[in-house]
């Protein structure tokens, strides 16, 4: 039996979204046991009325907004606090919150700790490919300024997640840039470009462009947190200007009208893959347990998959697998 | 009359597509000759057939895949660098190429020359945004590495580029980074953040996300060459991903055909949005003269515009624009 710690408040949805998706996973596994942090009148009775589900009641929540450090610190009864102190404490073997990713990263790099020898968690996703591949991204923003080891780092954890939650047998890793050429990069880019080069024992593979993260080309495209969070949420906001342009076409013309209706199922699953709703969110790596964070305006079926991937991660031992290439690497 | 030089072997589309591009410009404005750069066997026959179109015979061609400075050193009598130099010696206001983007960097910077007192030329395009609202976004790739002065520049030459480009009176400023608050971003952009405030009287309004480029949210987004080429390739990556996706339903299923169908010209023209054809390309901002550089894989309408939008930028006097702003900055 796996128990992973839920947080209950987490999302812009509402928890009654969150609670749906923790009564999906635990219906779909059955050795799988939630610890379902939040309010006690709002847990109470979830967690009477659902097997394997038990209440760690919280009486503060850390809002989207707030700044995450401060919030972290002030509120020790919050349920992203209390979620990473079960971690830390034994009574989880994993946690999954759609809050603030701020907040996470602090209160699980406070609480739940790094494995030995790993210089900074980084917040890595698998994004869809066109080819059907999927592509570890990251970092996704836990780290503004990234230094050449912490590159290698990342480029060995996504590694270790590419073959534990992808199951790819020895993964690729190539380094975002602004262009395909060894001499094209900033001199961050160059320098980590020379770093991995040097690393790697053949699973480094070059630079890869903006263009490449959707392609399906590569195992893993590793970079800072800087630009991997502009590279995300431009994915993001391309996504929804070509749907909203949609929408408009819809509204000016019956003909289009009644293509996008027609056109709606392909519509709505190319949204869920960019949305994230598939893969369950963003994996913190690095840290002693698998600690994952779901998008911030959260379906049911995201908070079930990120469940779902969360026990995976356990289960397969990603934290073991992690520590392993770090230290192999060392 | 303005007379523009136009490269008729550049991108990857043929030369008959810039010809075809070459003549509707000259039939839109009336105004307007075309200086065209290419072999004589096919530009003569061009020219003879239209008025206003002058041969600016040339021998070589750079290809795309060449090493920018190499090649323009090499090919001394390429369009490209025939092109620029040109543009010096005064026989054309300005150059149109979607040849390779590098080459054209490094022959219009050596030949046509710097704004007195500009320190980078950098590389801008204006994105469409889902208000409606367009986003000059600079630098997309001509500076890997930008100083704290130079992102000040691109702040100032943007805002003169979307006022004579997009007719927008004070123009606001953005800088791209990984989260508004002020306190997000990497040392790089923090001290951009710095700079810019400094540098502000009243229009830079802070940091913009990946999920601000295509929302037309601001007049100007200024970044780093390296993070803009990433933004803009990201955006073209994620496009390309959503129309293949909609490609695979509609072989899947005869319903999703038959809404892709009906749905064709909207995904059309959201396509042709975000390819740049319809804004022409990108404009080189603080060379003594407007170069336009179009998309690789170009149409004719996209020369047609590029062509268009360079002799404005001729008319409208942006360089000497730029060149103020620059001055008064200083």
């Amino acid at each position: 039996m796996v128990t992973i710690c839920v947080d209950a408040m987490g999302g812009d949805s509402g928890y009654e979204v969150v609670l749906e998706g923790i009564a999906e996973a635990l219906e779909e596994d059955s050795q799988l046991s939630v610890l379902v942090a939040g309010p006690d009148n709002i847990i109470a009775p979830f967690c009477d009325s659902h097997e394997r589900a038990m209440p760690l009641v919280c009486t503060e929540v850390i809002e989207m907004g707030e700044h995450p450090a401060t919030a972290v610190r002030s509120k020790k009864e919050s349920t992203i606090v209390r979620g990473c102190v079960s971690v830390r404490h034994g009574d989880a073997d994993g946690f999954f919150s759609a809050g603030s990713t701020g907040a996470i990263l602090v209160a699980a790099s406070l609480n739940v700790g790094r494995i030995k020898g790993v210089k900074r968690p980084a917040l890595a996703t698998a994004i869809p490919g066109a080819t059907g591949r999927k592509t570890v991204m990251l970092d996704m923003g836990a780290n503004a300024d990234v230094s050449n080891d912490a590159i290698v780092q990342f480029a060995h954890m996504g590694r270790a997640y590419s073959k534990v939650a992808l199951g790819v047998g020895a993964p690729n890793v190539a380094l975002l840039s602004n262009g395909e050429e060894e001499s094209k990069g900033s001199e961050m880019a160059l320098d980590y470009h020379r770093s991995l080069k040097e690393a790697s024992d053949g699973w480094f593979v070059g630079n890869a462009e903006g263009t490449d993260l959707l392609a399906g080309r590569y195992d893993v495209i590793v970079c800072d947190g800087y630009t991997g969070n502009v590279a995300v949420k431009t994915i993001e906001g391309t996504a929804k200007f070509i749907v909203g342009r949609v929408k408009d076409a819809t509204a000016a013309s019956k003909r289009s009208a009644a293509g996008a209706l027609l056109l709606k199922p392909a519509l709505k699953s190319v949204a869920a893959e960019l949305s994230g709703d598939e893969y369950g969110g963003a994996v913190l790596l690095g840290l002693k347990a698998p600690v994952i964070i779901g998008h911030g305006a959260t379906s049911a079926l995201a908070v079930k998959n990120g469940a779902l991937v969360c026990a995976r991660a356990v289960r397969e031992n990603l934290v073991g697998k992690i520590a392993d290439a770090v230290q192999v690497a060392e």
